[in-house]
């Protein structure tokens, strides 16, 4: 005898910024009904995802961490680096695979946005096409840092860029030079880099420093009282000064 | 004898891009246990914002539509414009003030995210100092969009760029050419113009537009097979091809 199970579906679910109360309504009752919670964590960290969720998991959830390999030993230039990434998400894929086929739904918790700069679009990709797949947008980590601000972020016609500190320091100041509104993503070790991209656009005033948007310890700063180092979750804004009626 | 009454607070609620269930958890609850509810809307139509959450307000709420004097009659070029905006904006600000005076909340009815290209902006500006405000940030319809068409806008080191249709053509291309990923909001009569600024920039074929996101009706469609005109709520989205291991 031969049983047909149907397939169980993976949702990639957007948490946004960080209060447990920003989640949407539709990926609040994802996170409170799974029975299996992906995510993906340092080794021996509990998980900046998982954290945004804690309290809000059933008592009887089965949790899936997903642990990366690599972040820091080896530089992001040898490649090795993607060799060792790509082994890494391949497995992560098959272990939600497995379950999605033995008719397991699963949530995996994404920060912020999962299409924006997030980690599950690496599963993703390799999950299309095999199982069911939703994705769940969420409000990204800059929508949180403005808010934080208690300033727009863009008016009328402004245009705003978004770029990663990661990008050379030229590149960056021609960037900052030629927008009108600014978001710069992970920081981290980069802020001096960007700190001198910034004052070489002339824009150094104007500049502000979120930390840990809508989390506990959020911190909002001018760019020119910052320290030299970030945490993982800090956001370089330029508010647009666009019409404004 | 005097009583002295306590401020209300008025809130800026951002809804998400359209489906009743992306509103946040705080948002939601905000709408459906608020007296007064205030939102945007030309004269004569049921209110974009106000659409949203249909179903979901107090059986004896108090609804405050705000009907913009102008939209399309005077160019945006001419004085008058802005003027005859600054007063209805004034006047908005003056009718919510007297509400908060008195006692009570209001919540702000607001699309996507109220501090990215909001009305509510003009608001927040009048009100500050004057009665408590809050903001609720919100997903915006760019995340809706991208979400819809089912593919990450973002990976790696992507520059993303945000600009406004209403831009020049030649400043678009410029923006189209120097980017990794776009989104392109306000379209409307725009389409013709922004179709000849992607062509420009010989990006044509990576181009998406999507309309009325997380909405009913929602609608995804290459530009290049895309009719003229395009409803308010639209989109145009380019996404990124970085890194991805
Ligand atoms: C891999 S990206 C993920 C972005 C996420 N998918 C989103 O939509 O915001 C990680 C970067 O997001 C930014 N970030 C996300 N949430 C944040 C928050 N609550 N506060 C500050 N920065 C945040 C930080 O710059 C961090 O380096
Ligand atoms: C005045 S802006 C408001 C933006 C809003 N505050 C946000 O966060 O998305 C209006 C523009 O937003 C875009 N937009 C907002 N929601 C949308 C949706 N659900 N689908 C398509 N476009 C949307 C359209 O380009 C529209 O012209």
């Amino acid at each position: 005898m031969s049983v047909t199970i149907a397939c169980g579906t993976i949702h990639g679910v957007g948490l946004g910024p960080g209060a447990a109360d920003l989640l949407s309504v539709r990926a609040d009752r994802l996170v409170r009904g799974a029975r299996h919670v992906a995510y993906f964590r340092k080794a021996g960290r509990p998980g900046r995802a998982r954290r945004i969720v804690d309290g809000m998991l059933r008592a009887d959830v089965i949790e899936i961490p997903m642990e990366y390999p690599v972040t820091t030993e080896i530089p992001l230039s040898d490649p090795r680096y993607n060799d060792c990434l790509s082994a890494f998400y391949a497995e992560c894929t098959q272990r939600l695979l497995v379950l999605a086929q033995a008719g397991e739904d699963v949530v995996v918790l994404c920060e912020g946005d999962p299409f924006f700069y997030g980690s599950f679009m690496h599963l993703h990709g390799r999950l299309a096409g095999l199982v069911p797949v939703t994705v769940v947008p969420g409000i990204t980590g800059m929508a949180g840092a403005w808010n934080a601000t208690d300033i727009p972020i863009t008016w009328g016609d402004d245009v705003l860029t978004v770029a990663m500190a990661t990008l050379p320091e030229d590149e960056l100041a021609r960037r900052i030079r030629d927008t009108d509104a600014l978001v710069v993503m992970k920081i981290g070790r980069n802020l001096p880099k960007l700190r001198r991209a910034v004052a070489a656009a002339g824009r150094e005033d104007a500049a502000w420093l979120v930390e840990h948007a809508a989390m506990p310890g959020q911190r909002v700063t001018r760019l020119i009282e910052a320290t030299s180092v970030t945490p993982y979750f800090s956001i370089l804004l330029i508010h647009g000064q666009g019409r404004r009626p």
